[in-house]
């Protein structure tokens, strides 16, 4: 697969779910309800220029798990980002890490107040399991797979779990801050992979190829974050550099040093597209490795 | 029935919840994880002696639909009471209602701290899907079902948008009082029989009929709350008495009178009653709207 495959390809991932994220907010808006600033608020954080690459991984999972069109597991794909997007939002909150800027823009509670922000987070939380049930061209089946696995990831021994540890200063070396990174970001970029093949009702060999390329390239992304909030350029990463630091946070930098970070990213990247060994058609997620590796937002 | 059957069958689903959930945080303590104060937070509310009233409708509710042992509909039961747990932690924190007191002891975050009442919250809305998801005697379709009606319950249109329109100030007659009320208690009442009939397969005439029992009891169950809010006993209630009005919020008490609550309620508990004319085997629902509509706490 050639760069300009991979871009047409990741375009037209980006573009499906950017299209069916904002047609449900569209829809309610047209309602004009008493509680719309509610939708407003969950509309903001989601329709923030989020890269998608939890989605987009949903999405060529189930494409490599032999769905028949892939554009009929965008709700399981939505449905985990909007869960992503409920942490972001929930991480920014003055009794969490107090983020003024996300994505180069106020977060939600800067703009909608801190009882908004709480609250558009769990409707965030519950919309997303409504996805999943309601997704109409998809099984039974494939939609309890859905639940459990985006529900172990993101619940309290899972991305919660991960929260917890990294606001209590749990990690302080490399083996406890890969058990924080994984808990934090790993878990949901492998639910994302479950939730492609629970959409394609893939079999078990290849839920295991990408279930594990998927949480090598979550600590891959973790680390090349962790090397961006030191290295990189405030205006292109979308937050201020070093408040890491500022919050006297221990990351990768620390334990591994800038260079030892770079070596691990390349290493973790690596491992993933070691794991698509045998899984065939495999190239537009070795490309996306290797794009994850290198980018500076 | 007789009063005496009627408590025993009370008792019965009361402690059949209460051995379901605690052996829920049993299993976890014993882990001893890093980040174990997570569950003792979680745990902390979940087992703080609330009266069970919404998975004992799910109970009975999956009995009157004809399930072989209304034990298997636990999971789904519990799956409510979690979401429900999670609503009343997240309703007292600082940025929302404030509160100090809850059942009589101290709220969530006044023991452990704004951030991990936050989590608490986020990891039991997550932890009740996977409830779900993993009922091990259910079928998939009942799953699906179950996801559907509690995500929609709880969501942004349901119990979320309930707690805008309370905070909003939204309520000021009896039309928008109504509306908050359905949103923010009714909702979840219904759901909790939807649960029930979905665990059992039960067919949609009974589905409609206990649907609708719910929903009156529901708005029955929140008038009685703010009756109590005025008329209660401080040590019986489990929160200070007039705290509605301290925080300016206008209840049915403003616009009905302490008289007028009282008829509404039994008004809404006969209509509650009458939905379920035609229903083989109600009478334990009979009781208990009953019960209900003169409890003093």
């Amino acid at each position: 697969m050639d760069g300009k495959l991979f871009d047409a390809r990741f375009g037209e991932y980006t573009a499906a779910v950017e299209a069916y994220l904002s047609g449900l907010f569209e829809e309610k808006a047209a309602e004009r309800l008493p509680w719309g600033r509610l939708y407003e608020s969950m509309s903001y954080s989601v329709m923030s220029g989020g890269k998608r690459i939890r989605p987009m991984l949903t999405l060529e999972c189930a494409r490599l798990g032999g769905i028949r069109d892939w554009r009929t597991a965008l709700p399981f794909a939505c449905a985990l980002e909007l869960v992503h997007t409920y942490s972001l939002i929930h991480d920014d909150l003055p009794c969490m890490d107090d983020d003024e800027l996300r994505r180069g823009k106020p977060t939600n509670h800067v703009v909608f107040g801190e009882t908004m922000a709480t609250l558009a987070g769990d409707a965030l939380q519950a919309e997303a399991y409504r996805l999943i049930a309601r997704a109409s061209e998809l099984t039974d089946a494939a939609k309890v797979d859905a639940v459990l696995a985006l529900s172990r990831a993101s619940g309290a021994d899972g991305m919660v779990a991960g929260q917890v540890l990294d606001l209590t200063g749990y990690g302080h070396d490399r083996e406890t801050l890969t058990t924080l990174c994984d808990k934090k970001t790993g878990f949901m970029l492998k639910a994302a992979a479950e939730l492609g093949c629970a959409a394609a009702g893939a079999p078990e060999e290849l839920r295991g190829a990408l279930a594990e390329y998927a949480s090598r390239l979550g600590l891959a992304f973790q680390i090349r974050d962790d090397l961006l909030d030191v290295t990189g350029d405030e205006k292109t990463f979308g937050k201020p550099i070093g408040s890491d630091r500022e919050e006297g946070k221990i990351t990768f930098v620390d334990v591994l040093g800038v260079d030892g970070c770079a070596r691990e990213v390349s290493r973790l990247t690596e491992e993933a597209v070691a794991a698509l060994d045998g899984v065939e058609g495999g190239d537009f997620l070795i490309h996306l490795a290797h794009r994850l590796s290198e980018r500076d937002r």
